[in-house]
């Protein structure tokens, strides 16, 4: 049971009560997704606190028992009363919630349950394959004639209509010499080569990531396609268990860097997904993570030409006894 | 000025800096959006803090100069180094970033721009009414023959199109005895009575907010939706300047519970919209605000028989000196 295999950490890393707030941490602990806080108190007798309005739902679908909180006053009353010990909380616990709900009580920050999710059991794998699916069939029969906000709305409503309650980020449709803003919000702009387009879907709480540059056959667009393609690639040929995360971006960066540009490969070679778009590990020359089976990442080498254009490629990959590509659409699509 | 203003209301509260990491409040102090980690230093000589990837967009946008960071750590040490006096951080900070930022720095939690958000300029005005038009364009001719997921991807399609990059929360359409649920994610169940739909757009980081409950002419759905219609009106007739925020929630529930139906109307009559989708103020009964004019509020009493169905009714009102509906969807539509 992974609850049980939660509280052995627990118990290795001295703490005896978890506070839990991040909606991810809840579902995958519970098998319910909050829509409001919600706020889950782990223990050996744990229970998750909900407000009125998701009480209905969590019944049916949480498989820790459920009470109805009222306000964070009244909860921090009965933390006070009934915790004992070394109290855990999350990274990404805010500020204000910590003060009314712990007041000034000694807390512990751990990353105990995003460490469990950074590997991916046979159910979540079969989840994030089918968000895949769902992102890579939503990408064909596409119209081009529009511009960058239609082919996002297009792309968004193939998604929706097939399972997706939501995209698993802002669409990224970025046309001509937008492409060199790696996270470009789409505007009217008619599409136009390179066009990059970053796109996921979420399917029961669970995310996709990909990215494809449709270029047309000219040679300095050629030339950069190539070199990100090969650095792609050769990423990926280093992974395997065991590897350390950061040297999947040495290996990326360093072909680049061969060519003459490191300096335009301004973001991380990748990075986990599962609940969340990006969770551990991450393939970042700052990572201590050492890869492992089971772990679901991103590899997404860039290179960005200021003023010019900019090219991506992106593809989700599982850490099975190597690499295994889990997206399947060609990489190179002329536009 | 906006900046001048808040510096004073800063000396007032005996806060010398401001140390801001909230998308949205940077949004609203540089007119720049960030797409990832940003950190902006209010003082008197402010400084944005952007990662390399939003370079390029945040020195085009930002009205403040900006600056790399290359890491958490080197901007403590800046911060460390420069920063002296009493020092104000957002309730939303979270202890991860708080603790790799400040160390064990003393800050005070403080809501100064989050109150300055909560009056909205002319321009801001502006942009939620264009959010709000984009919302109930997207409602026009839709196709109800589909189902849950469909119907919602119709409508964000909409959206999409008209230049909203996303909606401004997860589309609900909750059909049948699924609207007994407030938050319901939209399944492949097909369009039937009581048909609730609650959807807003994005435009220019400004939000809108719209419920719609479609009924068919039976008497039980009738009677309820009924109820809702009063204590919406009767709300909508209470808000003016000066006027408790608590009161407006006090009226919609009064007429509520009047007709027997106080435990089923399980959240709060209301809330600011802005750059975000929940703001200041609250129109709950905890609330302490009080109204001004200028601020932006929903007015959305709902009753959810359990089981059975629900219905709630969303309008957006602007406070003049007296409540200025935004919205202009009929509220009554037969399915």
């Amino acid at each position: 049971m992974k609850i049980d295999r939660i509280i052995e950490r627990m118990d290795k890393d001295n703490l005896n009560t978890l506070i839990l707030l991040k909606s991810e941490n809840i579902a995958y602990l519970t098998g319910f997704y909050p829509s409001s806080i919600a706020i889950l108190i782990l223990k050996d007798d744990p229970v998750l606190f909900c407000s009125k309005m998701d009480m209905e739902e969590a019944q049916q679908k949480s498989s820790i028992s459920v009470e109805e909180f009222k306000s964070l006053d009244e909860l921090r009353k009965i933390i006070k009363a009934t915790i004992q010990g070394r109290v855990g909380v999350e990274y990404s616990l805010t500020m204000g919630t910590y003060r009314k709900l712990c007041g000034e009580m000694q807390v512990e920050l751990t990353h105990i349950i995003e460490d469990f999710r950074a590997i991916k059991s046979t159910d979540e794998i079969k989840k994030i394959k089918k968000s895949i699916k769902i992102a890579e069939d939503s990408f064909k029969n596409l119209d081009f004639s529009g511009n960058e906000d239609n082919l996002a709305a297009q792309l968004e409503y193939n998604m929706r209509s097939a399972g997706s309650n939501k995209p698993s980020f802002e669409t990224i449709v970025a046309s001509g010499s937008r492409s060199s803003l790696p996270h470009a919000s789409t505007t009217l702009e008619s599409l136009e080569s390179p066009l990059m387009i970053d796109w996921g879907a979420m399917y029961q709480n669970y995310a996709s990531d990909i990215t494809r540059t449709l270029i047309r056959d000219e040679e300095k667009e050629r030339e950069i396609f190539s070199i990100v393609l090969e650095a792609q690639q050769k990423a990926i040929d280093a992974i395997k268990p065991g590897v350390k995360a950061s040297y999947i971006d040495e290996v990326a960066r360093g072909v680049i860097e061969d060519y003459g540009y490191g300096d335009n490969f301004i973001h991380s070679t990748g990075h986990g997904v599962g609940l969340e778009i990006h969770e551990k590990p991450s393939l970042s020359f700052k990572s201590d993570e050492i890869l492992e089976k089971g772990m679901v990442v991103t590899v997404e080498p860039g290179i960005y030409l200021e003023g010019k254009f900019g090219i991506r490629v992106e593809d989700m990959v599982l850490v099975k006894s190597q690499a295994q590509v889990l997206t399947h659409l060609p990489r190179e699509i002329l536009l």
